[in-house]
């Protein structure tokens, strides 16, 4: 079953210690979809204007990726523009130009509208609750945010987590929106706001899974160099949500959620290896499944007896 | 196999935002005794003043550990007095006494000469390395550190590790030894300085393993309250240093140095749960398995096939 993606589609200029890239292939949404391709159908709602280039369309068409519902339309794209210190850990943003996105309503089509898996990437919440009203009949709702929301959108995005089966947000987040230090009291707390499962990513410490009375901890991969961590977070709620819908089952159960959080981590992880989307260019499915028997050993200790 | 043990003991005083308690058995190798010795016999090299309360050398014989090597000599014990922020994390000393440990001389039985398994916790290197001098024939050296000798006593430290199996140290002072901000560099930087296997303890985030091209990533028990982080890294080591020391094999492997670790952070985790080594005290076998199994629990997840 295919996977609806909806998010920031943009055109970003990053700069690390070492190197700088322009109208990079950017936002929320690109990184998760593409990411998502690597595991099943995936169909875009995002908006660009005029100016976005032709070459970015190619890719995403040559992914597979359904962009029936992405808006193309009279202006200037998304423009973000960041840069990050010597460790890479700590990012400063330089500019933001929302330009067409500034009006965007995500308008699901007649196709989109009745795949049951959603991906609500990192836009608004007041967005993310307008694409789940479009929806016929969803199965699986995950939906991802970040701090700005969370402090200027709150009442928004509380009434978006009351709907929302899985919630992806990093530490930082978990702690902003509860109040709580332990990531174990933030994930039970926003359980009860709403999300079955809260995904709680830690970057270079990996991610905690929060269930029914079920946890998981998952590690990182361990890169020796990090080239751009710009959409890590993007590229795992993909792979996490196109690996899940490309079961189609009835029900996702806690296991087959462990699994799609190590899915999650693999793309996350090559993701970073190279400037915005270049290594998921050249990634093969064997490249994806060498990596994730790579997190099994690596995770990996004997049963006690 | 017992373990040999040689460290701090001391009389701690900590101040917790919630609670203060005063005159608690402390010290790197108390607790590395104790936790050990749920494992194992362990000997334990030491030095207390004639002050020190019968009590706490009663428990330790309780443990069956052998004191054959804790000097008891005229003046009074090591004390450390510290105070914890709000969330835990933040340790600030109030004030250090170092009474009889100033003129420590760790002295091996002859029985304590022989056993081949050594945990040399957190004291001097240079005290640390006076200990496997005297070891008559040592099979497996477990050193831990601290930022202080990392800044004060880089020499003896260096010259140290050369002579180590496995380094204990938290990220911090992985950071601060190489000048690596990535861990995973870090380890690597570390097992050139001669260590064969390096154990990066990060608190909240597990611990990372790194041995010759093998990895292990362990996460954290997912406590929700912890009352008193005291000793965590010590009952960590002993854990660990104990469940090998247990094996008695003539060569220490990597999947057994996963399951080491698992055990360190098992006891790490009931530690961390009371003050002082209260929670060790009611401990039994059984907790320690299906703690273990917990952790089996939380990290698994499903081959890919």
């Amino acid at each position: 079953m295919s996977v609806l993606v909806v998010g920031s589609i943009g055109l970003d200029t990053v700069k690390t210690p070492v190197e700088e890239h322009a109208d990079l292939l950017g936002g929320s949404a690109s990184y998760a979809a593409v990411s998502a391709s690597f595991f099943t159908g995936v169909n875009l709602i995002g908006i660009v204007g005029t100016d976005f280039p032709t070459r970015h369309v190619e890719y995403l068409k040559s992914r597979r990726i359904d962009i029936e519902g992405l808006q193309i339309v009279p202006g200037k794209t998304f423009r973000w523009s960041g840069e990050y210190e010597w460790d890479l850990n700590t990012r400063r943003t330089r500019s933001v130009e929302l330009n067409v996105f500034e009006h965007f309503s995500p308008h699901l089509p007649k196709a989109g509208a009745a795949i049951p898996y959603v991906l609500l990437a990192n836009i608004a919440p007041a967005l993310q609750s307008h694409v789940l009203d479009q929806m016929s009949q969803p199965r699986f709702i995950i939906a991802d945010t970040m701090d700005l929301w969370i402090d200027i959108a709150r009442e928004p995005l509380l009434a978006l987590l009351a709907r929302v089966d899985l919630l992806i947000l990093n530490d930082g987040e978990a702690r902003q929106l509860t109040g709580e230090t332990s990531l174990v009291k933030a994930g039970g707390r926003i359980r009860k706001l709403g999300p079955k499962y809260v995904a709680i990513k830690k970057g270079e410490h990996g991610c905690l899974l929060f269930g029914e009375s079920a946890f998981f901890s998952c590690g990182a991969y361990p890169l020796e160099d990090i080239h751009d961590p710009t959409g890590a977070g993007d590229t795992f709620a993909g792979g996490l949500a196109g690996y899940l819908a490309s079961l189609n089952q009835s029900a996702v159960t806690f296991e087959q959620l462990r699994k799609a959080v190590v899915y999650g981590s693999v793309m996350a992880s090559f993701n970073v290896e190279s400037f915005s989307l270049e290594r998921l260019r050249t990634l093969t499915q064997q490249d994806i499944e060498d990596r994730y028997r790579m997190f099994k050993l690596m995770s990996h200790f004997e049963e006690l007896r």
